[in-house]
């Protein structure tokens, strides 16, 4: 028996919206006790107060009760839907199928999570190890062993809230911060350096917990992450190619230097088969299955020299102008706005860049 | 004599930073009474309580007051920076030179202003009409007669606030509209509605007033409108090219048929001489010297058939949204940030599409 | 057998937190099956986007369903806790009692539901007409005969959002408004004139449909309004005082003239036996069950003579300006920041200003 | 000689407007070379990018250019006019005049500035002694040698912005916080800590570098800071009865323990003569000249044990929900929204409190 990884991309009309997920588990093109996790881009501010993250996994866990305990399923909704954005849900399956293993090595995924965290843990070394803990059983679970065929790993984590704050105080402890949305910059931080640890990006000694959030010079490649108030603990999907899985679809990525990096997307795209010159067509398109991407306001306040104003707007959180632009750099090159395009990238690539995967279906002449 | 427009993109750190324009007139690099129109990217939220312009436009005639008296100058400023939107000035000159005309035709600028606009002028044919004697005066300045030459034509027009409303009610009559920022895109409509009566797009006869802001199939393809807190009458800033005109320089336009047509933008690209396989290299940035566009909300809710959450977002407005990924398809492409993206095209282009017009420098061997 | 109602305030640590509710179930405080009703101000932005009022309701429901069918119960949430505002819940429970009724009416409260509203009824005299219809029955199920005995009606009701105008534009019918922020306003005020209608405040010719968002000097002084994403019919609470209920609790309201008008927030407290000077002291603040508010931008820009910049401002919605105000000058008066105050106030009372409930312990030595 | 001090209260239209300015000029009720202060609260953000504050020193400084020269006068512009507050001035003369001075002590002011402060000394200690040494001066001026007889002390403080950041990293040396909007804290922080040093609230020895932003509990009770991207120096205005002075106006204040501390504003109101029970009366408004408030979200994330949301809101800053919340509590008592209550109050009173300070007409009768 072979694994197959199938990847399914859907549209919702808002957090609670399953209609598309209920109606592909209706007509068989889902199994629901394949479903390995789910990712999702939904429409809050992607900052502190974003209730439609946690709306969305009490909504698909509701609509996958009758068919499968939903507590083995990674639930990773990524809030903020700026620019033209759209929301929607990648439906990441597993299913053991009777083809003999293809030839090229095909598209692998492997989901973990840590224990819970507590409030004090966020953002420090503590969630560092943690994190790289679980990425190594993510890896292991799909079947990779060299960290080079790891494209792309998505971690969910947890934040801090006035209240969170105050419990830990409560109990005679400190957390990293006070500042909530702050928390959640430290938390993403302290996620992407336990990936790049189990990657081996980044020396076990070189992760003094003064670092997180600070030395943005060490980095993972292929790190996203993302935080969010209705989780305590931090879920890993882990996706690369590997031998031991079947099917059409493979996976690449690429790092983007700066924010306006198209030529990495379009790097990323062509090691997916999917060559560009200008926008992709109609039939490129229709073999791209998902795309990836980290954005984040450069700490320098510049893009290419050019200053932007996206820190310096207090009423528009910077990663919301992250995430509107790099969706704008994305959409144009491909022509679709279903992107999964997350904010906040620090020690996710270089300051201002990150990470952009792709999933794709193998070309027909080339497999 | 033969006159040739100069076209200057100065950054600037702040609505009232003037440094760069008082250095480039300090070693002679622009000729204060040359200036004919300043377009600006300043970084409030673009909307009504954006005091942005009006602190740049005032700041502008201080610097330039020592020099030449700034009334004779046509300022538009387009507030909103979103996403990676660089902050900068566009400044417009026409200088007298000895030069024969070139063969090939050559940028061309014309501006002009109609009179002040009464509340209850705005978005209603009062204005429409103003503004479209206001592009005639505009082309006649610019030598071009055939409207199939005009590249771009900009206006920046008086928006509604709760004092002009109640001072209109207290006179007895009655605005368009009493929902300030609803009154900018009336504003905007009304004037691009000018535009297109001016350049014939539109018949005389198929403009009764309550198309304003309503029958959005009705439009033109050239203009930008912009609304502003700060001004009572419309500003008009009409490029294109002419043959009464010297210089290297060129304009040309194409319509994005909605917010992520990037091979629009890449045909009017080539139109001025820049052909796009990816972003563009290091030596055609170095001959683009301006890119001004529209960015708009898609009133149907979607992008190519998937979900936009713009117009359902109530802590950000759809503007700022459609800037910020308009200017992600935009900085893509051309690799820079400092593109004269302004919000809200009613009647500027098709729904959720508009102008891309670019100024560039013609290719030494092609000249 | 007389009815009681009991009303218990339960404070929450997020949309999601029903801890409260369900401990005080656990230990018997509440009885599932006589909740009638369960308002609540939950933390979102109150506005079209804002998911925190779904999120509640379905983690209510959740929460209930073991103890009893949450489908009989009206959960009115309304958005948005700015400023001091605190999230709470408002459970409102009927019991039969085997007390005599008391000498004194108390507490009475009766609720309904319309049926469910196509897009094209929002805002319009069809929905007008149907929640007049539901507050007849409310009243007759509170077994009040007489409108003057209506303290307070809450209203929950749909709104338009971008999809349901384009479901109606795609069934050929058109909708009172495209604009989803501005339709909540046309919703909660057709819901108000609703109430106004069948408590006898405005006669029923008065209400030509192009009154609605229009006529604002025609209103009821008990509506309170609320739109939210989250349902499709308008629910209804009905709170007054009636002879045949027993139990210590009186309701009382009175009509604030605008968004400042602390003395009759003072009028209403002392009719329900709460005088003041200054702050509410311990004692009398333990008598004080609940506060319910409308707060509203007055429409002329301002607040007694002096400029208010609500309505100018697009950062941040004009309703959530005045919840944050009027819950300031609620918490001066009463020491506590659990009221619960709506946005919009169209049609439910004066320009600016609104209903002020209170539903209070009566005193016992006067009881 | 005897000096007297005026404080006119003036609305305003916009950021830009000094109508009533001018034409208080005009009559002869201004002398503009008597003004030593104008306080103004602007209509912006009140955050890092609120232009609204340099726009209005701007304007203001163009306004008086004619009559004076306005480098002598301190401006004091604070951003943020949520819930109802009004965005108005208010200009501070000092005359000397005829009159003996009167038997009581009357209202008495200095003003003092720093020098320019580089971006490495905000929200540090180097700030901290430059705004005591700055306070002592003023002191001086207004002929105050006894701290309790200040009663307000506002001081106006710079901020990081993303280029002032990279400036001082150009340099090799380190600012406070990288965080623009956090160090409009540190800085309003450091600016605090100065009065508390001047007028012996806090010892010099209490005062390590690593408490500015942490040691709440050390504070200055009638600091008032405020932080604004317009400036590079601190400004001082410094407000107390003195002897020396003659006129009609006296100061008082009192520090709310928290955002709803209603009693503490009666008291500062009845110290200056106004004493209430419920709102004050039209006559009693009629000789209330101004009211300064320091507005602050209780870190706790709690008011009197209720929840607040205000932290953890990432759409609107927490210093514009608390100066909504304080503008509707002394709106409530005083009848007028004209306010000048200014947000973000790190070591200015108690964690969620702060100063009220009034300016008021003295009783004939008791005068």
């Amino acid at each position: 028996m072979t694994r197959r990884a199938h990847v399914h991309r859907l549209p919702t009309l808002g957090p609670d919206d399953t209609t598309a997920l209920r109606r592909a588990i209706d007509v068989g093109r889902i199994e629901p006790g394949a479903i390995a996790a789910i990712l999702g881009k939904t429409e809050g501010n992607g900052c502190v107060n974003d209730f439609s993250r946690g709306f969305a996994v009490q909504s698909l866990k509701l609509a996958l009760a009758p068919h499968v305990d939903p507590e083995g399923i990674a639930f990773v909704m990524s809030g903020g839907t700026e620019g033209g954005l759209a929301p929607h849900l990648l439906v990441f399956e597993v299913r053991e199928v009777a083809d003999p293993p293809g030839a090229p090595p095909a598209l692998a995924l492997g989901v973990a999570r840590t224990p819970g965290l507590p409030p004090e843990a966020i953002g420090r070394r503590a969630q560092v190890d943690a994190v790289a803990e679980a990425v190594g059983r993510a890896m292991a679970e799909a079947g990779i062993g060299d960290p080079e065929a790891v494209h792309y790993v998505q971690v969910k984590c947890p934040l801090l809230t006035a209240d969170r704050v105050a419990e830990a105080r409560g109990r005679g402890t400190t957390t990293a911060t006070a500042d909530t949305l702050k928390s959640m910059g430290l938390s993403r931080g302290a996620s992407a350096l336990g990936v790049a640890l189990a990657l081996g990006e980044v020396a076990p000694a070189a992760l003094a917990e003064a670092e997180v959030g600070r030395r943005l010079d060490r980095f993972s490649t292929r790190a996203s992450c993302s935080a969010g108030i209705e989780l305590a603990a931090c879920e890993v999907l882990l996706l690369g190619n590997a031998p031991g899985w079947a099917g059409p679809l493979v996976a690449a990525h690429d790092v983007m230097e700066d924010a306006i990096d198209l030529e990495a997307v379009r790097r990323a795209l062509a090691r997916a088969g999917l060559p560009t010159a200008g926008q992709l067509d109609a039939g490129a398109r229709g073999r791209l299955v998902a795309v990836l991407a980290k954005a984040e306001a450069a700490s320098t306040g510049r893009v290419r020299g050019a200053r932007h104003t996206m820190l310096d707007d207090s009423d528009v959180s910077a990663t919301r102008h992250a995430r509107a632009l790099v969706g704008g750099v994305l959409a144009g090159l491909t022509g679709t706005t279903e992107l999964f395009v997350s904010g906040g990238a620090e020690h996710q690539g270089p300051d201002g860049g990150g990470v952009v995967a792709v999933i794709a279906v193998r070309d027909g002449r080339a497999g």
